[in-house]
């Protein structure tokens, strides 16, 4: 009767508020705007928690109604905030206005000052951290204060000790910070991670790596003695490294509605698969085909059955179900 | 000054309401939905009704302000409910969840106990259906409970016997029944209708046929002693068997706002033309304009006018009309 | 770090889907329902559960959107659903079309064959039921099925028998079942009953109780030998007898923006400060506050904090905050 | 099996798209309106249909999605409209912005060049005024064009002399004509009417009535030989004389939504009554059943059936129905 | 054809992003918010703008579309933002809860890290100050940092040398500061100010005032030697002590749709009248019925018109105006 | 301090009201509708306004919340009305339905009767023309009536005579006026045309032009002695003809959200670069960006900042920019 003491994964980091206004309306004009959670670690979480696993987030939050929502939000998905109470900060806000070519989608930052930024591992949980089967962070976390790059390093020395698989997905923001001081302070971190997840063009741009993606996903795994290294290439799917072997997966179509949260999805998708103990290779079809399907819904957040994940593997689905 | 004493069209069915979320929404998480009443008779009644024909509808329903949105929004278009009350059943109601690729629109049925299902020949208005110049039923109605299946069959053969043209659109539904329970309740039903209609997907997955559309066309036709056998082919338009003729129709190209309802616009659109006097090949190209028109238009009716189809038949559209 | 093996309350009972139209419009004509989760059970436990306690609720739900919408609404408040699963059978539904004199609120159920109403004790994780400190039940329960009422009476024995205190709210429906009906049902429930909600209208015509509140509560707390009798007076307030003692409490005055669900909150309030070890003068006190915040928020859940209870009981409150 | 060839009421006039704001908003400022059909000739027409009988709308309008609008707007409710087509002119349309003290509901016409206005006898089907039980005219439709106030002297006469039962209700409206012109137009009208509708303020106002409601009613009733004077007074209900009688009712308290349309609905109240065979005293208390019950509801028209003004009557609301 | 080389009215502070939840529905869970542009200083000036005189607003923010849409929200109603660029510094934001009794509006600032927050008066365009005629600022902006609390004493002491007539809202805001600080940062201001404003329960507990309001304004005016002094006192209006003498205005009655900017619109609709060389009486009864029109809008703003503001004057509102 | 005595542009035309219904919805079955403010000339003043220029927009209004509201949708982007109030004359309306193919997005004018119509430039203050460097007008304004045939022409003729340079586009709407009407009231006005704007279409069906873009665009040249001449060809770019030289201008890709106002987009960019001293080619670009954009945003106006269309000219856009 009493729940599991350990976590399947536990995450780490910001989770914002996101204001969006609709397709084709500008924040400057908009009357409206819609309210959702947001950010790369809860993400992760609840695509876990969605699909089979169980799933914590750590994070710091001042007492207000808009981190009570963060909060709600979460929970909602299953997964389980574990919460550092801050007495000063703010909780970070981001505003989205999607548009397609030659506008782009604009994600506006509001999230100076936010309470997570001086979250020490002292305030938090990390005994979840400890007990987790696969602890997961981005490079977000460490890009959004000093205090918060230490306490990543932390995190992840103390998980890994701890016999915890470490999971890093780089994630790089250019609105954050430079590609110079995020290599400076994500690339020490690659030794303590287990599975690299990076993007190609952040690899190239960021980590100044050079050569296909395999080729950099091999370089990155040998450097940094990384048991799996996943590096993903959008429309053009992903390839992964492991124990010296190549995997190649393809991304699934799909008719975007809001393609915010896919990098999340498809960690989440492969994560949830691997803690059922499939390969990697089956691991990253499962990341794909949840990252396709998060395309299809409005939201940073995945939210899929596992038997929605599966119809896509079986390639069910397209016309109308009824 | 008095109204007609027969209607045009009489359609026999269920209609529901329909509750969709927006694009990119899942029922899941959503905090609204859309209402309207949808249902294959009603849909094909309205657009006759528009298209210039008269039309009625017949059905049962409790009394429920539930019932009355459904009878105001048929009201609305020009078609006259003609509804046995009923004591005991609820309305029916689907939820709508439109989604592209891979996850593909979903439809949930929430159409258990609906009044409807226990409708009998003898408490509905019948007399509507003799003097009616055209009958129509799908096959969701014989899918709904034993009682409409033999309802259904009763209505056809009165209908018959009356010479009224009757007109049979099989309309799979995998969520209602197997292909094999279909099959066998609708095979004989064939026998009493003049105008049969067939995805080309169900003639071969339900009716077990084989061949092209034009062969399946003329094979139904022969078997059944059908005066017009029509199958439709989604995207590639449709065929027609008449009299051993054989009619080929295009489908006109759309950009699809809501996909649901596309048949039966179809459906109506080619009875509206028939019903004036045209000929299957007219009535085939009127059919497949309305159905194009209907792509554009969210909810299950379509909501135009014949000069709005007849532009389309003229190719006068597509920029902007100011 | 593991969660905690027993819950401080456990509830048991249908929560359906609530789609309601805004005020002054029609569900007949509506475009748009907003939705929430809506049950007596749910809407105690969510009380328990934000106002300080852990709470479970106990049902039976089909595999469908409709029912995870349930599930998650739940969670986000931080209340545990444990959930038979159920091969049929529906969600349950209520349409609300608020609406002031003289029309009134008005509630249409639609939720016929819903799965719960199958529900039995070996289905149940009920266990949950004997380890809890509280088990809650309404007479909304036993209303929807003679199964239910035999599963309540089952489950309010085993909860006597294991320890856990039981608390019954009569909550009669008259759109469910007669009075006459209810009574029998739910009368030799009480046996089984240590604190007893009753509205005073509901003891006077369902149970037949004559004289004044507080000789309602004590004739009812000497009858079936509660420990608790609370009889609940809507504008007037509430009187408890407890231990041969009266204790009245008035209701706190309101600006009601929706008041369905305010007998679930002064419940739960007065659960959650009774849960945390205060008098039964004290609990009601804190109900009463609880109740009259429910009357300013949209839904059937009191989405509040104990510092904004807090606030009601300390007057502190009423002017722009800011 | 046909229709019926002649309609309980026939009421002629013009409707009106009406867009609202939102209550606290702006016509300056708002960024969304909502969509309605309005007319006081309408609203009387859906009031009698609604309650039991059949009825028809006689207008004009052009060729447009603004005029098909309308017209499925009043079939929605089960009224015919009968329209003559028009070549020119517009569909009137209004903005109304309400508000309660001390700025007061603004309602803004945009109502000039009208096809309506231009509408002769010779293009109405006025053979549905002479075949209808009663014919309904308000004073708004003279108010509209010279041509509009000769038509409507015609159709009232034409009405007469077919002896159909003719009722005319004053609504005088400041903005669009002075009280002296409006005088002098309708006070002759007033020969050919059987029932007089006048708001006692404009009984004072416009026609230079003094005395009380009684004395009011009375007096004119003399003066121009109607069968029934009604003065109705707002919150204080209304007075009738019928054949020298006085009948006196009071109006029912209401929560107000929206109070346009009150007085359309008192007179659609009344009128299906008295249709019914009631006596003026019970027709005048339905009508004020009826207009209490509008003051809830959102928009120009009174959506509610029989059995909710009967529930006004027995005095069996308020509380929430469940 | 040139615009006029000075404003009426020029006024310095914050105005923030406001993003409002629906009546009845919490920030934790609302699904959308209302954006509109907030702030006591730019309230002012567009009430001053849309009743007659022309106003600039002074202020700094960040470069981005939140401070664009402020701007936007400010030019609509014809006031002129000076804005000093920031290369740092967030645009303020408050999240606004409306509710009734008994619990109340709550206002949620998100507001720290403002770039108005390190204003100085080199980086104002501070001529427009010393050109305007009257130069009005908040007790909220000293409130902000110590930096504002310096640059309103430089701009009030300009203003002051200049010969623009000063006035000061105090305005007190238990969510910015201490009622010791406030008074110990506002009172020495008051010397450098012409006309004071005051509420009565700040007078009391901010600035340790007694006696009834007309005492306080006379205490207050003698001093500081302010030409004039007004007390509000909410529901029962404002007292006034000019030059000695005491003038006593009333409060309009009025339906509240949205409270907040109340104080504004008095004090925008008092200064609108007096720079239009009214007395301070017929200024006080102009502002008392601005402030009655403010509470029927949604919104900080009060977007009325002249006409509007003198048929409250006339009394000659209230009733539906068509 | 003071404010430029002259308007880098002068547009006159008329601004309507727009009521949009949503993608997929129609008008005829429409609840809600969203407003805007939209004009070719207003749109113009617009994107110069926004880009960098100052500008004005002189037109004629009645007095009410519409046109209001038209006043501070300018005013809101920067753009000064000039208006002459109006005794009569509505506010012209457009509603709008987008759609694709096959049915097209349908412009609804509800334009006849507008104020703007006998608008004369003695009521004009022409003198903002005359100071202007810019005089904008499209050949929608004469196209209205015939009084503003003639004040079109002479209000060129002043703005030739003073120095402006004048700007017209011809922007032929066949709902106004037939193609031989349009030739003969506007060729005639092209002698005192600087820079004239024709689409590629209208070159041909209304001007009677043949051969390819650059020869109509020399072609008219010569005829009517225009120092520049831009023919537009929608998604193949823009011809312009200046000084005998051709410049050739492709259109950027875009993903349209709402094409409606990409002509005057073009057109506004253009003039905002040509006024910031950029050459013909350069300037053409510029357009051409600046209309991509708008295609990207709901509404006429084209809302956007310098770096958004320099951001397209750098080619920087289309992924999301985080």
């Amino acid at each position: 009767m009493s729940q599991p003491a350990a976590f399947d994964l536990v995450s780490f980091g910001e989770t914002m508020l996101r204001h969006s206004v609709a397709p084709g309306e500008r924040i400057e004009t908009a009357r409206e705007t819609e309210l959702r959670a947001a950010g790369a670690e809860s993400n992760v979480a609840i695509a876990v928690s969605r699909l089979g696993g169980t799933a914590a987030w750590l994070s710091k939050l001042p007492d207000s109604p808009l981190a009570r929502r963060i909060e709600g939000a979460l929970r909602t998905h299953g997964v389980t905030p574990v919460v550092a109470p801050s007495e000063t900060g703010r909780v970070g806000v981001y505003y989205l206005e999607p548009a397609g070519e030659p506008r782009g989608t604009n994600v506006v930052y509001d999230r100076s000052d936010a309470a997570v930024r001086s979250a020490t591992p002292e305030e938090l949980e990390t005994e979840h951290v400890e007990a987790a089967r696969v602890f997961y962070v981005s490079g977000i976390t460490p890009a959004l204060s000093e205090t918060l790059a230490d306490t990543t390093r932390t995190l992840l020395d103390r998980a890994k000790a701890a016999g915890t698989h470490t999971v890093f997905d780089l994630n790089y923001r250019a609105k954050l910070w430079s590609a110079a001081t995020a290599r400076e302070t994500c690339e020490p971190l690659f030794d303590a991670v287990d599975t690299l997840v990076v993007a190609e063009r952040d690899a190239r741009h960021v980590l100044d790596r050079e050569g296909d993606a395999a080729a950099i996903a091999a370089d990155l795994a040998t450097t940094h003695d990384c048991e799996t290294v996943v590096v993903t290439r959008g429309a053009e799917g992903a390839v992964a490294v492991h124990d010296g072997d190549v995997f190649e997966q393809g991304a699934f179509p799909a008719d975007t509605v809001d393609a915010i949260g896919t990098g999340d999805a498809f960690v989440g998708g492969y994560l949830a698969r691997w803690l059922d103990g499939a390969s990697v290779s089956e691991s990253l079809e499962y990341g794909a085909a949840t990252a396709s399907l998060k395309r299809t819904i409005g939201g940073d957040v995945v939210t899929v059955t596992p038997s929605e994940v599966e119809a896509v593997l079986d390639r069910e689905t397209g016309a109308i179900d009824r």
